[in-house]
């Protein structure tokens, strides 16, 4: 799978675009666990995944962290160059949660193309649309949804994304994505498995009853 | 102040833009507390505020509200025509706060344009980056900062708005901003009444120590 067909606007640019960004373009295999941007403090530029899987988070003083959306195959990460938006003021954090292969484009170079091009400026558009809609979801989420619903629906959300019923995932993590403590998390997959819609190991959360969880998680 | 000192990318458009958009333009006089839009219900197109102010919330199943931005003059609201983002997914509801004058763009006279302009789309990236700040500060406050804080953050808000430290605003209306119930707004009220940095009767909140309260609600 090459550059050209991972990226949707390619058809769109012209050849001495296409040329600027296949001559400033990075590849990069990225280990999983590892840091690829780190809030304000660089502008990593624009992230395309080839295969993989990219975790966005924010962090609170305290170190406490809250997962703001995650991006898969052939998704773009625009927030990793957010230097090119003047308006974007906010910092997030993004992590490989798999081993990730993906190429970097410079965030000086597409800024360049977006300030001429009016598809690629569309384009830009559309992916930051679909992000601010996962944000308000998010709000919505943390603003109504208690806390048992909100883990049901991650436990769904990441067998939807493993194709399992079988997660390994620490109680840490699971805290760590919904931005609250081990302890509440661990409380709740113990009602849960209470209920019979997991059952609990060390680093494994194991689906047993779907209709229930779905019931509880998309309710 | 005419439409075209107000609409900041004006000068970038075609005459044939230009007149696209003054032939469409309607201008409408909202009386403060009427709702303007509502969620996926409607499309009603580009606000561009001449004087005034609106507030953009979402509204819980059950009814409950909280304030995602607000927009003063010479702000343009994006997501009332958010039909022409066809990935944004997610349903704002905008009222006046204030009596307000604004133009309307329809959604389909500016999709047009921004599809073929590329300051344009350019410049709607601007604004859709900016409320992206905006809600990404919403998260960080419900996230991690406790109620008396984001009380105290959004007297000095409203404060700033109003130039004045005497705020006619009920305990009702300040939960909506904030997303809680009256009656936390009015333990908050009263406990920062207890330390001698608000007075409170009957529809007003007054402040009495500004060092006090914006070292709470900016800590």
């Amino acid at each position: 799978m090459e550059f050209q067909s991972c990226f949707l606007i390619w058809d769109k640019l012209s050849a001495a675009q296409q040329r600027g960004i296949l001559d400033s373009l990075a590849f990069r295999q990225i280990k999983r666990g590892a840091v690829i941007h780190n809030g304000s403090m660089d502008c990593t530029g624009l992230l395309l995944v080839k295969a993989g899987q990219l975790r966005a988070y924010i962090l609170s003083e305290e170190g406490r962290e809250i997962t703001i959306y995650r991006l898969f195959d052939r998704d773009i990460c625009l927030f990793s160059a957010s230097c090119m938006l003047r308006s974007a003021q906010f910092d997030i954090t993004i992590e490989a949660e798999k081993d990730t292969d993906l190429w970097v484009i410079p965030a000086e170079v597409y800024r360049q193309i977006m300030e001429e091009s009016a598809p690629v400026a569309n384009y830009t558009n559309e992916i930051m649309a679909a992000r601010f809609s996962e944000v308000m979801w998010l709000v919505e989420q943390i603003m109504w949804k208690s806390m048992d619903r909100r883990v049901a629906a991650f436990l769904l959300e990441e067998a939807a994304i493993e194709d399992g019923n079988r997660l390994a995932i620490t109680h840490e993590t699971i805290a760590k994505h919904l931005g609250t403590h081990r302890e509440v998390v661990t409380r709740m997959l113990r009602y849960l498995q209470g209920e019979g819609m997991v059952k609990l190991s060390r680093g494994v959360v194991e689906i047993t009853d779907w209709d229930q969880l779905k019931a509880l998680g998309n309710g």
